[in-house]
């Protein structure tokens, strides 16, 4: 039986590790890079990955979206900083109505940015990736740690869909080239217990030039971090979702083992590129909102980290 | 008549300038240094201010509390950050129990850092200092900008005390040496009017590392300028007084006017010194909680200060 192809938009730390996986497991896979697709086919796709090295020949990558061939699940792996692509892009590289697209970004609201585009009925899923990857040049990917994926159907809604047939088959994909894979019921949930970490650990690793670990070791960053942490908690509650205390002591607890790491955002910060701020703060400010939850100190850094964007040469 | 002497503690920007000026009317003032006092008798006081010079010959100035001459009023204007050594100074430093004493500092709690030495009946007072001056080396102060005072009777309950007759005296001896000056009705209201241009400002000016015009100027920070400032005023509310949000919008206002200007804060954080975190932000929150308002912009902006204070070599 012919394997599954995808399309990944993006082959950065994300596309090119997962796109690279499912090909050497045998899938077809191709990419779409914003540039340097040349170099990519000349040089092929090299992957590092804890002291390993696999070299991917000709691969098929494309830099126009005018010519993408058509594939059976769509990858949008790029940051969601470039989100605002995705009208002119999806069109072309989503085949049919049932082709599903699965957003493996950061923060809240990708699925929606998708549906605008596709519909409400279209075939959409978050992958939430917990991995340390990055491109280090055009066709170079280093990962780093971690690589867990999780994946949920979207639903217009907002309602559980509960694990589903198409997310489960994704899985399977993934799992089969290697993957720490799990189905989620319940994609809203799954978004704001990733928040958890992330909204905490991302924003102030930038907005105090520091990593994880003086973070964690720090008693006032310590406490701010858990503070950050319950205004997610309370967010998610607004939205019917229950984020036990316990899941933040073992982020906590998570944080302490971990090598001290700087998160993507940091990498986005340092290299000048626009962060995610939008998608890991101000969408989950403003949703919780909506649903009658304040989260004051997650906004107060979120207004930091954009003062920082706009004066990053200080 | 004989002039009312003073004493002043700590002989910086606060103190040297205000102390230069009573002097220079008139009045017997005498400094107690923490050290350099030799230097200072033998340089002399020099104080610079919008382009003119005044030296004072042989400053009465002492280093050791053990030595102090009883004065008429005694006047705290080292930073909160040296309150500790009050237990120890104040009671050399005050004659008797009638001798008013006036702590020209920042933020909250002061007076009940007097208080807790001399007793809730002693005749304390705060002195609200609106200036940019600071000292350039041993008896040698810049004095750049303003210099109005405010000046508020202390209660033990925090109730309004009225213009004293205290209060209007030591200001009428301000006010004949050349400062602007003004009798509070209520110590209270006037130390949290003070907070609403302290807390935005000299906090986000240390975290940012920029200016106030760069903070006023950008969105971003504008509006979190403005939603600290309305915890504030929440706070303020919660200890039963109002500050109107015109009042908000006249410091916004004074700000945009302003040469861009670094913050206290900022000079001690630039130097090494430790900052006024507790007083301005630290004293303020737990206050307002203990009353049933959260600041949580506030607590948050305050973490990240004791980060960066612990971490200054970053």
């Amino acid at each position: 039986m012919r394997k599954r192809s995808y399309l990944f938009l993006g082959a950065g730390g994300v596309g090119g590790y997962y796109g690279a996986l499912l090909h050497l497991a045998g899938h077809p896979v191709c990419w779409l890079v914003r540039s340097d697709a040349q170099l990519w086919r000349t040089h092929g796709l090299l992957l590092e990955s804890r002291g390993q090295r696999w070299r991917i020949e000709n691969p098929e990558v494309y830099d126009s979206p005018a010519d993408l061939p058509a594939a059976d699940v769509v990858v949008v792996a790029w940051k969601t900083t470039s989100n605002q692509f995705l009208p002119e892009v999806l069109p072309r590289a989503v085949p049919s109505p049932n082709t599903p697209v699965v957003l493996m970004q950061n923060g809240l609201g990708s699925e929606e940015d998708a549906a605008c585009v596709l519909g409400p009925n279209h075939p959409i899923l978050g992958g939430l990736c917990f991995l340390c990857s990055h491109k280090v040049g055009p066709g170079h990917i280093r990962h780093l740690d971690y690589g867990m994926v999780t994946l949920a159907s979207w639903s217009p809604t907002g309602a559980p869909t509960g694990p589903t047939p198409i997310a489960e088959q994704i899985a399977a994909d993934l799992a089969s080239a290697g993957v720490e894979v799990s189905v989620s019921p319940d994609l809203v949930l799954s978004r704001w217990k990733k928040l958890v970490w992330n909204i905490p650990f991302s924003g102030l690793c930038v907005a105090l030039r520091t990593d994880t670990r003086k973070l964690v070791q720090d008693p006032s960053t310590r406490a701010l971090a858990r503070d950050l942490m319950r205004e997610v908690q309370a967010g998610a509650r607004a939205l019917g979702r229950c984020i036990p205390d316990e899941f933040l002591d073992y982020m906590f607890e998570l944080t302490d083992r971990m090598t001290p790491y700087a998160p993507s955002m940091q990498l986005d910060f340092e290299a000048g590129r626009p962060m995610e701020i939008e998608a890991i703060y101000e969408r989950p400010v403003a949703l919780a909102r909506k649903h009658g939850a304040e989260m004051p100190r997650v906004d107060c850094l979120a207004q930091l980290l954009r003062f920082m964007e706009g004066h990053r040469s200080r």
